[in-house]
């Protein structure tokens, strides 16, 4: 694995070697390397380009991803084939990524994971598997084959707690999210992120030093991403499983499936859809039964954040959906504490039920969750937000409104669809959109979501 | 796993329990338990139920088959599915393989291996796999797909020897197996068999103790079998790897692409038609600049028997022939050295050609080696046994010729098809068909062969 | 670790080298190392040397130490001093030790256990520590320091079975042996024995199939022996830990305090003597309590033989010490099963009396028991082997007379007292001694007893 | 484990409860069990529940160790006595070494380190081993003891690194010694400090972030304190090997026998002694020849402290001795890659001189290095700092001035005796002198010194 560090004028110093992958790309057919070979040069290698970067780049300063992209702009990255098996090639690889001339370990395995990943949907999801995808089993099931094939799958006691909130979030909820990750690792839980910075990071720092005191080995720092969110999150550097999933809704079934627990930390509006997703699936009578911790915590000074998001969930969803989380603000350990009796009944409810430790087959994900949310005009004129529907059922659509709003306030296509045809029509009752326009400017004012300008709703209501 | 125990009658003693598989059945999706139950269930489930009583009776004094299924008449094999995953129930199976009502571990790991491989076969190699396996490269793709998920192919210094020879041989012979095994063992050599009895377990048993005094962990002792075998020679109890392939065409092929180097024993015509396809393959062009250490050994007492081969394929084959092979009798450590040497050869070859380790792909194997032949009159007629042919050709027709007449003599198929049309006529050259008869004599003389009756030849020449 | 081989004249081939030590000799002071090298050239370089001999011709078919003395009579063994730490020197070292020029890794270890062994009776139980040897409390702490030293005391589950037998046994005997051995290793019990051939290797060889079968690993087959036996008894190469004592007391005491069982099969009068030694400090009334199994077993044809040391324990010891041992003859199976009963006692009494799994502290030991007893006229004349002592005392005193009778009829030093002396003269109830003398007389008809010529007693009783 | 909290008026919350040492106090005989509960309780109690206290307290915010005992008046701890070994009474010890009532792991395993090497100073450094200690072998065989009894002393690559400096640092300094941790780290190098905070945690950190990284298991943060300043420096939670020597000049030939290459940070008076000691230790001609990688390192703002070391050494002890170091400022990597070369040369010269890799038998320490300097008038008198004397010896003398001095004006009996007897009369080199008290002033001015006041000196040069 020596390499030639090449200073190329003003450009930042660069590698070119070629490494030999180990875990799960170290023994394939000379067929299987063929088509590795064939994906990762086809239609696949822009994107394959695009995540290995991002993950040669894990730890740098920056976030932006275009950065990444501008200060090496003649990186490039190749599969190739050998009898042995597989062979990858870098060429102008940022050098940070080595140690003179070698690259590092943890790097190189997120670099193979990628390239797993990568060849697996294109190999395995491919168009051929195209059948298997229409139904809502076969979807959960494209889940667990990917999840399988990074190796995330193994028997052993539940102890995984996914955390989610916003990437950009301030200093004092930074140096919160550590504490709740020290002491969820101070008692043996590992972390699941989405694996880029703020609170996907945090976490995973306070346990490493916890499980550091506690001597514990084997530790998991997941993280769950997919192509359009690596490039503009690269990996922390203490994520130790890296998977990247086909799209967001499997994204976040791998998050409700992988899991044991789940914990919310202050975040934008992602963060609220997300909870909305989750709310919406627990929500469901299925699913009912169904033990599943889920903690919205932040420092103190969060409070009235959670307290907010709170009053709409229980205006729009009802007090019956308050009993599916708890919010806890200020206090670290608590929310280790009660986390941990949490995975305890969900682990003897699998026992009892005899469903397995690592993945959560039970909860019942309709297609609904599981397909792609478009937010034109029709689609949103078609939401009912009106009281009386089942839980679920306006959770789902709620979420949708959002999404939609959120597109129409920030996202290329959505904007574009406004200025061409006016305001999206919403049809639903005058008070539940209030509180949701309240959430919204909240969010801005707290900088949680950006905004050029000031905030003008794109969308009127329509009773 | 605890079992109730049940004494049936004169029967003898039983024990029905359920066992949960580890070992690659451990993670499977619900459709795959789904599909593993059903063919458990369905075409596949008379030959799992011989497999796993082959296994269950393990190191049991009688070799017969029969008896085994006559002793437990009532034994039954069930796979279940849980949402958790497998659960394998077993009813009337022999005490033998059981301790104070609990499996005893290496026998479970055995019955995993039998329900994994067997569903591999019906599911991966099943009806839809059918057109991948019409090509040269898609048998020897099944044969890899197999061997992968059976865990064999792991990336490890090369040092497998894989040791061919009769499963009823004399208690002499059986001790130099075993002596045999004992020095490779000491090179830290692992051993590879059909893992039945006699040729097949000495090695495995001499290697053990040579393992144990070198402090070996990790030691390997694969039995590689198939359908029709297994039934019949249950798996030695010191098989620590087993795996069943489809055929006797896959299985031969997984030898010689899994074992660096192969001994041969003596045997009966099993054997001598195994030497025939290995040289038919060794001979080719493309094969030879391939290092691939064949030793022919025996005690000083066998000599005669290898001289006696020895010169048959001297007269067939040509000298050049004999350049593949090495014969030592007497000498055990000698064989030891000798193999130590060739695998080290074997180690520089696939450095240098960048070839895999674990799994010989260099190696030319001809699709006519890949395919079953069956001795009809016709097939037999076609046979082209003159000089003057290339010799790997001619080694493919002798091989052939071999098997039919074995068939013609000992096989029911071959003994009625004698009964109806006569002998088989076979074109070749007089002195060529003299050496063959001689050979088969004396296999008969030396009771390798088990005929009923006077041998009387079940062919005849035409020049 | 290369070395040159060299076969001299007619001698057997021998080999020069020099091995570096592992196992707790590789991190020594350089004051250490020189004391080490002073001890193994000083007054402990002949035992050493007789020691390392016999390690390395373990395996050997003679069991003679004298024919391996006369074998190798150049063979010595040379500890040196490097800055590094310790090397051994070996000359005209026996090649069977060997292979390719490279010492066995076991016969190895094996070594290093003897240099680690002696070094520690040399230089923490030497002279100075006279003082501490001279009680009882002194001596076991002896005794725990060797084995700890030896790395055979770690927290463990109890798991150890002592195998106690002769070591010129018959075939069926010998068979069975590996039979209990089967049965013990199927249920994950470890062997110790006394390291030599017969009763001491059947039980190993049996467990190391049954561990192999259950994939059980860190098995322990521990051999403790002594000085004046290792030589007459190369230890078997099954041995995996090795320890030598000082003296035939404390390898007794070793025994006693690691073992959490004994099985004691048809032995001499070595074996008698065992027992009686057992059963005078298992009868002792602070022992009273203190859960131990004992089992005598052989093959159904060796009941005579257990019955007739039952009835010479009924009559001397009373019934009382009946309840001490099971006799089971010709089932090896319930013999492991009692066993394993036993010792899940054993555990739970540790556990109770906080007391630790891997020396047993709390069996009363008496001082009698741990000094040798030298059968002089005045000892034996000082035997009261009367009725209406306590059980212990007379089963110390019966071991004594049994002890010395056995001297007086065939160690050297015995029979020179003898007929020197006439014979010993011995207090005792008529019906104990005509008892004793019926034993004796089996013993030797039985032949497990060497005795030139007619047996005629050497003692005559005294009422 | 289980423990119950109490919290005690306004007083922080503590924990009662009993732990079981592992980690070499697991297998104890009762001898010595009653022998470390009797040191425990005897003269040892007071010092065991300091270090026990600052362990308990380990990364609380405070230094401050007064202030622990202060907010944990009632703490105390007990070496109990169990038939089953050892047993560890704390009362009201600090609730933050606890989670849920459980003792943190790694917090148990640096008390058991505690307890362990007190109890060796005690019982094996006592009174009557004071002989040995009186020979410089004798004092180097008991750093030996002590360091094989924490086991640390293992047969592995050199790779340990000792990083000096002071423990109060500015911010700038803190976070480079991370980034010259986290550059060794990648290099594979494991870490040894002085185990408290500033100079002697950043390079831990670091490291271990590298570690995480390259995906390093077994990595090595060791500590090594002594009575004196453990209590005031509590081990930072990073360290997970922990050794308590007896005395300073024991804790720094613990450093220079057990690290293959030592890093130097800014520091205050204490670091510049070490640097004098170091320096003494390397300029003596027996050392000439021994390859002993040496670097000072700061951020490029510490440059000029360097400079004026630099130029001190270079003015007392001559050119030459430059040659002992390199100084690098501002570059973390490059010091990385030149320990790595370092090291490189470290690990071939003990191959050449069969010395081991875990100890460095062959650096020459003499006596007078070994033994403590007390700065009596007389003993400072004796000093001699003239030219032309050999380096090493003036440099041991300077090193003694050195540390009267600081004496002198900041230690309670220093300054006592300057009270009393008027300034230390010092014969040397006015030069000498000079550079001497321009190096003090400028700590004062950096603040690497506490003065109270103005400073003046202590001395008064006599030529």
């Amino acid at each position: 694995m020596k390499a030639s560090i090449e200073a190329i004028n003003t450009r930042l110093p660069t590698v070119n070697t070629h490494i030999y992958p180990r875990g799960g790309l170290d023994v394939l057919s000379r067929t299987e390397v063929a088509r590795l070979r064939d994906a990762s040069a086809g239609g696949m290698h822009d994107l394959l380009r695009r995540c290995a970067l991002a993950v040669l780049t894990s730890g740098s300063a920056s976030d932006d991803p275009r950065a990444a992209r501008e200060l090496y702009p003649d990186f490039d990255i190749e599969v190739q084939q050998q009898d042995r098996g597989v062979r990858i090639d870098l060429r102008n690889a940022p050098a940070m990524a080595f140690v003179d001339g070698e690259i590092i370990h943890g790097v190189a395995d997120l670099l193979f994971a990628a390239v797993r990943d990568l060849a697996y949907i294109a190999i395995e999801l491919g168009e051929e598997a195209g059948r298997d995808l229409q139904t809502s089993e076969g979807i959960t099931d494209s889940v667990f084959g990917l999840l399988r094939n990074a190796r995330l799958l193994r028997p052993a006691d539940p102890n995984l707690v996914v955390c989610w909130g916003g990437h950009s979030i301030s200093r004092e909820e930074y140096v919160y999210t550590k504490q709740v990750g020290y002491e969820l690792g101070l008692r043996g839980l590992d972390i699941c992120t989405g694996c880029g910075p703020g609170a996907m990071k945090g976490p995973m720092k306070g346990a490493t030093i916890a499980h550091a005191k506690q001597r514990r080995r084997n530790t998991r720092y997941i993280g769950i991403t997919e192509p359009g969110i690596i490039a503009a999150e690269s990996p922390n550097p203490i994520v130790n499983h890296l998977v990247i999933m086909p799209d967001i809704e499997k994204r976040l079934e791998a998050f409700v499936r992988l899991g044991h627990g789940i914990i919310v930390f202050p975040g934008g509006v992602g963060t609220a859809e997300e909870i909305l997703y989750l709310l919406g699936i627990l929500l469901r009578e299925e699913n009912a039964d169904l033990p599943f911790p889920l903690i919205f915590t932040g420092p103190s000074t969060s409070a009235p954040y959670f307290e907010q998001i709170d009053r709409f969930i229980r205006l729009t969803l009802g007090e019956e959906a308050t009993r599916r989380y708890q919010i806890i603000t200020g206090d670290s350990a608590e929310v280790a504490k009660r986390m941990t009796i949490g995975i305890r009944k969900v682990r003897e409810h699998r026992i009892a039920q005899k469903d397995s430790f690592f993945f959560n087959w039970s909860i019942e994900i309709p297609e609904a969750f599981q397909r792609p949310f478009i937010p034109t005009h029709e689609a949103m004129a078609a939401l009912d937000l009106h009281r009386g529907r089942k839980a679920h059922e306006l959770a789902a659509d709620l979420r949708r409104a959002f999404s939609g709003i959120v597109a129409g306030n920030v996202k290329e296509d959505g904007m574009r669809r406004i200025e061409e045809h006016g305001p999206f029509e919403i049809h639903g009752d005058a008070d539940f959109m209030h509180s949701l326009d309240a959430l919204l400017r909240a969010f801005v004012e707290q900088r949680r979501m950006k905004i050029a300008g000031e905030y003008k709703p794109c969308y009127r209501v329509v009773a």
